[in-house]
């Protein structure tokens, strides 16, 4: 076998752990097309190991400088560079890495053109799950989740008959304040909330995983992806983050998965499905070494973005797009030094309340919704003083 | 879907636990033979709820005599009973729940009549597991583990490729004095040695879980039921027993199956494989309530019959055989007082050790050591003094 693979921003955290899961699977994979945006050193050195067919770049400048670098490689721009590199022909599975909402339509390209998609962009089940499952559903294609709770989940499914879910258990770190009260949140830095337990991840989503809305969107996320109603998926704080997640099935038996906090190993699982193969470096892990893994329920209180997930989950439509969008404006000005912490959460609450549901809701709708909701949170905390209050 | 089964050793704890599960099913399933040994009164309560057509006892006089009280029930007595119960022309699936070497010949008479095994009966696999699983092989029949650290590994590797195993992980609670020294074990009775800390089961498993023989025996069942090399499985020390075993994947994840101590759910999972439906009285459990599982490596010096049973699972033969039969006599010994608790250890070492292979072993052979090793066992115990030594 030799699976052809095209990658949605080869460039973030994803990508170069994908990258490296290829790089370390020359037998198995040959990256034929992928995206990045602006880190260009990185892209050159992309195109030089791999000697891609197809790039898909920022913009048209970009494009053209760097079809002189590589003239035997076809470069693309923007949303067309992304849509080519996601249904380019000879690709099996398209691995959709992009962060944002720029994922959504070339997923929705990439399953129309019949890839399978190895799925790391969350704004494409959190915007268009609906959409985005049928789709999948009509041109048979496989959506094979890489994030490491939905990985978790989809490996304990196997050879199970998903009727027989009572409950998914996603497990949450709690992130880098969960041992501090609401109060004293109100003291916390940038700095501070970079310090997650666990795992070494970018900057946003560090910041999300501090206040549960990562959590919040993997919930949804999880409800498109295993057709699970809200009042079955339960979120629990295990500290160790060792237990990546659990499936409680109707007979009173758990099947949860396990391992190092190592995104390789989903990725590769996703690439590779139904089979597994070592991972080349594997961190080292030892169950034993561990000793004692935590379980314990979730203060809703405390975390009330994880609530309020379920709500906007719940209601549908566009209103887990405004979540998502209204908290990616608010942690880009929390980590921009705009904001204070708290802020984060009452502009997500704030514009989750006001938001309207429009009628006859469509794709192009909810991403009409998404740009505008951003832009409206944009002008409102430039309107607005929210730091040191 | 109505399954029909066959249930041999219907009076036992799993056969009590298997009943219920029948009893609560009777949509699915239809018990149409069993076999019990002396538990006269229940066996009449089992027949009169159930109606089998075909029942398995002791010896001709309790047939004849049960005859009369239900004539249109079929008794035969001894190993025609058990053969007839296992082979019953329209059974699909014959559950081996009887104890002793007793079972090993009904099971690979039921596998060769094409009949799935739901497998209770830890002696089929030591004694037999090369042929067992070899007529399986030949017959296209299931083998499925009702043990509940089996159970959990099977229903771990569901829809995942046995080749793909690095390791199986196989938990103990410990048994009774797990937190003794080898020295303090001197003093212990029999009364100590019953007070299993998580499990209610009958008093010759809640010993050799104290022995960590009953753990030695299913390193040796899952060495021969998942085809796993002894290198490759792994005793821990899990003292909650709510992880109830793991397997460990090449790409380094691992899955596990855990839940409440109910041996219902890895009976109704045998039954009802693949699907799962709801346990009737299904046990509380839930996982915040336990909050906490710990994992420790195991002292080998501190159990010293868990490493004798990978000597024996190794050397292969009859070797499991011996170690098996010397310990089901000790352990007779001690629950009747007559020895004291490290004895039990003491003439298993010694029988293994002094155990001659013999040349072209078959079956029968090894059938015959069973028996013979009794027999020496026991005549050994009755010329040595073994108490308060």
């Amino acid at each position: 076998m030799h699976k052809k693979i095209s990658l949605l921003g080869a460039t973030g955290s994803i990508g170069t752990s994908a990258l490296d899961v290829l790089r370390n699977n020359l037998d198995k994979f040959e990256l034929l097309a992928f995206s990045f945006y602006s880190n260009i050193e990185l892209g050159k050195e992309i195109i030089e190991e791999f000697c891609p067919k197809l790039v898909g770049v920022k913009n048209q400048e970009m494009a053209a400088s760097l079809h002189l670098l590589y003239p035997h490689t076809i470069f693309k721009a923007g949303m067309d560079g992304l849509l080519a590199v996601a249904t380019f022909s000879e690709v099996d599975v398209v691995l959709t890495a992009v962060m944002g909402s720029i994922g959504v339509l070339p997923t929705l390209a990439a399953i129309k053109s019949g890839k399978d998609i190895a799925l790391a962009n969350k704004e494409t089940l959190v915007m268009a799950g609906q959409w985005i499952m049928q789709a999948a559903k009509e041109n048979h294609v496989k959506i094979l989740p890489v994030d490491s709770e939905h990985s978790a989940i989809f490996q304990a499914l196997q050879g199970q008959n998903s009727r027989n879910i009572r409950e998914l258990m996603i497990t949450a770190s709690g992130g880098s304040f969960r041992d501090l009260t609401r109060r004293e949140l109100t003291k916390v830095t940038l700095q501070d909330a970079l310090q997650h337990p666990n795992w070494s991840m970018g900057k946003k989503i560090t910041v999300d995983s501090s206040t549960m809305v990562n959590k919040g969107l993997e919930v949804i996320e999880a409800h498109w992806l295993f057709d699970v109603d809200y009042d079955n998926i339960k979120v629990v704080l295990h500290r160790e983050s060792i237990v990546h997640s659990m499936v409680v099935f109707v007979d009173g038996a758990y099947l949860a998965q396990l391992g190092a906090s190592d995104m390789r190993e989903p990725i590769q699982y996703a690439l590779t499905y139904p089979n597994r193969y070592p991972l080349v470096n594997e961190k080292e892990f030892d169950l034993m070494q561990f000793h004692t893994l935590h379980f314990e329920d979730i203060d809703e209180k405390r975390f009330p973005m994880l609530k309020l997930a379920y709500k906007v989950g719940r209601l549908g439509g566009s209103f887990p797009t405004v979540y998502n969008a209204v908290n990616e404006v608010a942690v880009n000005a929390f980590i921009a030094g705009s904001i204070d912490y708290l802020a984060i959460e009452y502009l997500i609450e704030k514009f989750v309340l006001e938001h309207q549901e429009l009628e006859n809701l469509t794709l192009e709708k909810i991403i009409k919704i998404d740009q505008e909701t951003r832009m409206k949170a944009q002008s409102w905390l430039d309107k607005n003083q929210f730091v040191g209050n």
